[in-house]
């Protein structure tokens, strides 16, 4: 896990054990665990951008990323192209619309902005819109919870701690400790 | 599992793990599962109407339903016949205002609409007024939480996969082998 | 269990499984169970009367106690006297400010209301602030979750369900098995 | 654990099992639980300060500190020195804003307040951040969940409850059973 270069993760099943929290007007809540983000402003510090890529137009993810400060968020992406996406310009922060993106192709986009190649990348997902990217990666990860069909992928690396329990840091720290560095903190 | 032509499901303890998350003015949010939702998605993509059944008068459950686009939606239906039951009119996608329906008067009027019968039908229910319906059509299924009444029905299938957290998916997926398609996802 | 005239049970803990949500205004969310809803709702239809004793004042509990019809309901009350407490009058529905009660005297209070000796109570507690009430009446309960000082109390029936996953529908359903009644369903 | 003069906590991990429920607008609600606020208001009674150290400016924790009267809560201090501290001032109980504290810096500052020792500090965390302070006072904690940095700290006591479903309680329990005092409850 020496040579990534970028950290891609999926939301719900991921950053989340899953769960859509619904009120009258929709969905209004997901339950983000606080490991996770300290695995990503860790990795952020230590030089390796992170990004995630959900198949929502998900404001809850926006307000995770910001906190979070991400580098690139895709909102709307599927394993289909789909009509609106998300993401954000790292110039000024603010969402820009864009279309007919899948997971694929935003991950592809955001290595050739970063001229790297997608054996560079670490990317967790954890069902069948996940596929396509998991299965071309360098790094395919996968929490405990994934599907069937996920968990089946050739040379994927199984997470011990399920999605939304702290999956995103144990990675984290899988990479940290393989960079020689120092687990930076705030 | 080769000839279901209609997918039912109850709410609470199926879609969800049970949980009523109550506020000062009542009950504010259910938790549902992601897999949950692309199971029923999938099932749709291939064919397979699905419903829900709840006796609860619930916009958080209505909500849920047209975020998942499912054909049929009937609130307030329990084992006895109740005042008000709304449903969506498949054709507008509004839900009408009905009274006295059961749950089993529910899905036999969806049948009716569809021209199946019973014996097409897979439903999923967990407690005692899910019995009646659960005892008569041709696919009962039940996630392991169910009331021991429930998982005592005779040819009742009981899922390994506990409600809220993907006990849905697992039947959606079990239904979609049992077409030999390949499964849809987005 | 044949002789049980008044069902109470506590809150956190019993009917919950503790947790509290919190907002930046307080508590805005308690998590309660489908199943112990059912199993009130069945208590109730089968004439024995049901309420509800927290040390809360809590508008969340209120909104619970409404929806499930219960016959009582007192909010603010402690093992100790405490300033202010809340009860349904059952002839109009509405909460009554009343002082000077603890969770002793209140189930003393609706005893004499309904002309039965504390000997016929069931009561549902978990935490040593239910210890007096739990040491006089007639059939203690406790889920497994309870403070040790709690689950050593002589004579205390341990439930096998936790707080908030059903524990009051288990010591319901006992209730109602030894009435010989069937269990009442909407 | 018979010479402990004050009690500390760090939040999300410790009082919480990690979630953060994230809505629109950023993080919404925390998940606390009843037996650990019933811990802390009888180690205060008992005449044991308690005290919220955390790294996150929230108001949501502002809440849980108001409602169990906690005589200290820092906001926003890390493992490095941050921007902007928020504490109480127990005269008047609104919170001043303040900077440059670190959490260790945080505890000093009590203590010399209180005029008391490092030594006779129990402090609960369960980050990196945390590390710091739990080397240095003389009696550190962890709930189970913590990162293995933190269980690995010389001396450390690692309770037997996970974050958020009582292990604050668990510890407030020994160190009042160490007093040999009876616990006092409301």
């Amino acid at each position: 896990m020496a040579n990534i270069k970028l950290f891609l993760t999926d939301v719900d099943g991921c950053l989340t054990d899953g769960a859509m929290y619904y009120g009258a007007n929709g969905e209004e809540l997901k339950r983000f665990c606080v490991y996770d983000g300290m695995g990503m402003v860790c990795l952020q510090q230590a030089g390796i951008p992170c990004g995630i890529l959900t198949s929502e137009n998900s404001a809850i993810v926006h307000a995770r990323a910001k906190k979070l400060k991400l580098q690139f968020l895709y909102l709307g992406v599927g394993s289909r192209v789909n009509a609106t996406v998300q993401f954000y310009n790292p110039a000024d922060g603010d969402p820009i619309e864009r279309s007919r993106f899948t997971k694929l192709q935003a991950a592809q986009r955001i290595c050739s902005q970063l001229d790297i190649e997608l054996s560079e990348v670490c990317y967790v997902g954890d069902d069948i819109n996940d596929i396509d990217l998991l299965s071309v990666v360098g790094h395919p990860c996968c929490p405990p919870n994934a599907r069937p069909e996920v968990l089946a992928i050739p040379g994927i690396r199984v997470l011990k701690t399920p999605g939304g329990r702290g999956a995103i840091r144990e990675i984290a720290d899988i990479i940290l400790q393989g960079m020689n560095l120092p687990a930076e903190h705030e």
